[in-house]
């Protein structure tokens, strides 16, 4: 008997295809971050530009040829999505930290049960007042369509929250902590409604009845949640002891996550439910090391993530199924149900009037969860397309505006000295010789830059230097000074080979200088960018790297190396 | 137009699969290298378990539901292990430092052009002389055959290879280049030769003439060895400043593994040709960061490659096409050629006698290379399962062999310190207070084991102790002595969370103790253990996470996280 497999013609299409899809996600996907919005903002609209609405509008034959929608390249890419979400989902359950819900204690478990509820009931609701504005087809049942817009509209995006709150350096705050564990609670149970609406659908998996599979729902939930953390905790060690390391968890991590997921496609709810749940047991385990999660996350939201978000503009004509009042209908709905049920649940926990708004606002980004909510929705056929590319919209809309707002209302703006790098204040090989000299070259490259006076400069930073030589050991200095002329903080490098005595307290010589002039008003932003600095020459070869670096983009390369270690 | 796509019984069951293969595949691979054997020999037993060998020789249908050779999931079982086979190679690919091979010189070129020479003769005279005993079907065209065979002789397998040296501590050092140098070249050879015999058959990609395949392969190799590996080593920086790190570095290099690899199944050569080119490529560029191919190389080793080489073994039943007199002529062949060869060529590149044979039995292992040859040639028809089953054989057993071989020839034994560890001389919490008691407390667990005397152990230990103290600072202290008593070492871990004072260099406390007992013959051996040790406390969080571990798996899994940073 011949197996039957792909032909050579048809695994080039299917190399192509996936070299493609990850290779423009990827491209808008950074594109998208330069402009400080979430990376699946490019990565969907990568599937817009490859897929019916713009690729195939323009050359219909070649996009059919390259994505075909029957024959066995076209099971093969939804198959491979299908893996690729599953991962994701692992992930973002690895992300999900159980022990923060419980600490956090009221004020999360409040925000969270009115995040949840008063979302879920402005769902219900719309789906009864409006159902045919809302989008439902005279053939939906309406029971389904309104669990599941209830659901949609409920739901929350733990991932694109947490690097919101990271970005602003919220994240281990009290208020960063009570969104998180709120959001979690919110993706509990969102996720386990969705996969009982999958069942009642009765169309997925061995046919078992709606009460058998709630039943096996929540044995999984509450065995993986119980004895399968109990057990991924004690397996950790054994196998980072015992068997390849990381190499051993990530096999195990990927096994354990296919099994989960074919567990519950099996029972008639969805794949990713079982591994989301795999993620959640995993994580929450204090032995799962930092190195492990990370090169797990990385390959995921690099590699498999990009393409099943690109994939889904393949499928749909975002053009042709765009219906602005649906758009309008669903993102009203959806932000006034997630920020008056946060916000209160906020208040209810008694956080100032200012948190309470962040919270809110966090909560109300949708991002990632809920594009794969429309998904699995559109491919059971609970909705149509008109409203998915309103859900995706809505899910877009309210990531995308989340980091902006509540850096408003909080008032809060992180500096990071890499965003004030640039070329033409960079100076590779200081001629310096002495501390002074060096200060002058530096003081020369920004006046050249910011129009102030050069003298100036030099005489502020060198007085400064005066009361406290500036170098912090390892080699870097940061010499600087307030100026009022200054609105935004300029920062000018410096290296040198030869290096330069700052009297720094570990007696080395200087190689690397940055020069930091910040607006006189700002105190906090000097030391910012100065523990930001540090931060970036904390790994002990960092120094090493950086002098080896011969233009400004190796330079701002050794530098990012630093800064993820 | 409705997409078409797995159902949801074929999604259970393709993920059911896919964590069967990897599960399976890594446990047998784990159990493998605790024998000291290539993990990749317990992950094509992975495959025999579940294929028709012995599964399905027990139960067939079952067997057959599972891993199907017709239908979807037969398609997309080969295209995700077509996928897996094309990141293998790429990894491969980044393995091959070309800098490596103009640096060692002629030796090396010596050992790879009679290493690669002289086996392709003896391939083409097995072909030629013998074609019947050697497999040849009486349809197969004579010339494509031997070229085959010849080639089949000739490789060898460069990560094999790299991983026994590095066993044995022999990567860095002028053997061991010499060995990795000619087995790049021998590998650019082999493959490219393989290329174009698949050219030859014309039976895959846009059907080019064999002459325009053949100028097209060169093209892309001589372009990819050139200019593409400028422009990655010009790229690289440039994505590591301006994209996510290491990120971005990872979806880059996916999505040129992916369009090198279509371009060459295009060009009617095969897929992995072009990813292990475009690794040769990255891997080439010192911008590419330890961490960036660490990750890449962890993730497709233990995820994909089990995935690949288990599945080889769903396809043939290894027992109904196993020919005793094909795999001893096989095996004699490929190993009379090779040794040969890469003997003749040490010898002439002016070698010792018993680095000569080193080199010759280092050369001499197939591993995966041998593997994914045989697989390719008998998709593509040129040989059949008896053959291939031989190959594979020969693949195993020159891989298996040849680590204890050069072992045994340099008489050459690493003694790595977690070999020696075991529960029972393990003390988690060390009584003492003093340096004498410490050392009194782990004499007696020595002596309980050994059969050694305690009171002569803590006398011997003390001392040396007197001597020079042991403390080698970071809280770590490695009393010892040499015995004539003990003919392999004993290693005795203490932990003591107040700490006793060790006289350390650093002046702190020392909460980790190894006593190590080591044969008084064998002076080196204490010096590699003491080694090994200091180089575990490398990283300054590792006491840290070391004495957090309650138990001896944990004290393990914590050892083992800081030896793989």
């Amino acid at each position: 008997m011949d197996l039957q497999r792909l032909a050579a013609d048809e695994l080039t299409i299917m190399l192509l295809a996936l070299g493609l899809l990850i290779g423009v996600a990827r491209i808008l996907g950074e594109l998208a971050r330069r402009f400080h919005q979430p990376a699946i903002l490019g990565e969907l609209l990568a599937g817009v530009l490859l897929g019916p609405t713009v690729f195939g509008t323009l050359l219909p034959d070649w996009q059919g040829w390259l994505f075909p929608w029957t024959g066995p390249n076209a099971v093969v890419l939804d198959a491979i999505g299908s893996l690729a979400i599953v991962l994701f989902l692992l992930v973002a359950g690895m992300e999900v930290d159980l022990s923060i819900v419980w600490r956090q204690g009221r004020a999360a478990l409040k925000v969270g049960l009115l995040g949840t509820i008063i979302p879920f009931a402005f769902g219900l609701a719309g789906a009864w007042l409006a159902p045919v504005a809302l989008g439902r087809q005279a053939d939906a049942d309406p029971t389904i369509f309104a669990l599941f817009l209830a659901t949609a509209m409920a739901i929350s995006a733990l991932p694109v929250i947490a690097k919101t709150l990271m970005d602003l350096d919220l994240y281990r705050t009290d208020l960063g902590m009570v969104v998180v564990s709120a959001a979690i609670f919110n993706d509990l149970i969102g996720w386990t409604v969705f996969s009982l609406i999958l069942g009642m659908m009765g169309t997925r998996g061995a046919g078992l009845s709606i009460g058998a599979t709630l039943v096996c729902t929540l044995c999984y939930a509450g065995g993986m949640l119980t004895v399968g953390r109990w057990l991924m905790h004690r397996v950790l060690p054994f196998l980072q002891a015992y068997t390849h390391f990381p190499g051993g968890v990530l096999g195990f991590a990927a096994t354990m996550a296919l099994f989960g997921a074919a567990l519950t496609e099996f029972i008639g709810i969805h794949a990713i439910f079982g591994s989301f749940l795999v993620g959640v047991a995993l994580g929450s385990s204090p032995h799962l090391q930092e190195r492990t999660r990370m090169m797990i996350d990385e390959f995921v939201s690099f590699i498999f993530a990009p393409v099943f978000f690109a994939s889904i503009g393949l499928r749909v004509n975002f053009v042709t199924h765009f219906d602005t009042s649906l758009v309008l209908l669903v993102l009203g709905l959806a932000c006034a149900g997630k920020l008056l049920g946060a916000v209160l649940g906020a208040r209810w926990g008694g956080m100032a009037l200012r948190d309470q708004w962040a919270v809110g606002i966090a909560m109300n980004a949708r991002g990632a969860m809920e594009i794969i909510l429309g998904t699995l929705a559109l491919e059971a056929g609970i909705i149509r397309q008109r409203l998915f590319v309103a859900l995706v919209v809505m899910a877009i809309v309210t990531s995308a505006a989340s980091g902006p707002l509540i850096r408003r209302i909080l008032r809060r703006q992180v500096h990071r000295p890499l965003a004030f790098l640039s070329p033409k204040l960079f100076l590779r090989n200081l001629a310096a010789e002495s501390r002074r000299e060096a200060i002058r070259e530096l003081a020369a490259a920004a006046a050249a830059q910011s129009g102030l006076d050069a003298d100036q400069i030099e005489a502020g930073a060198w007085a400064r230097e005066q009361i406290a030589a500036t170098g912090i050991g390892h080699g870097v200095a940061l010499p600087h000074l307030r100026s009022p002329d200054v609105r935004e903080p300029v920062v000018v490098v410096g290296l040198s080979e030869a290096g330069v005595d700052f009297d720094a307290p570990d007696g080395q010589l200087v190689h690397v200088m940055f020069l930091l002039v910040t607006p006189a008003g700002d105190p906090t932003v000097q030391l910012e960018l100065s523990a930001g600095i540090s931060h970036l020459f904390r790994d002990p070869h960092s120094l090493e790297r950086v002098l080896r670096a011969e233009t400004y983009t190796e330079f701002v390369a050794a530098l990012k190396v630093g800064d993820s270690k």
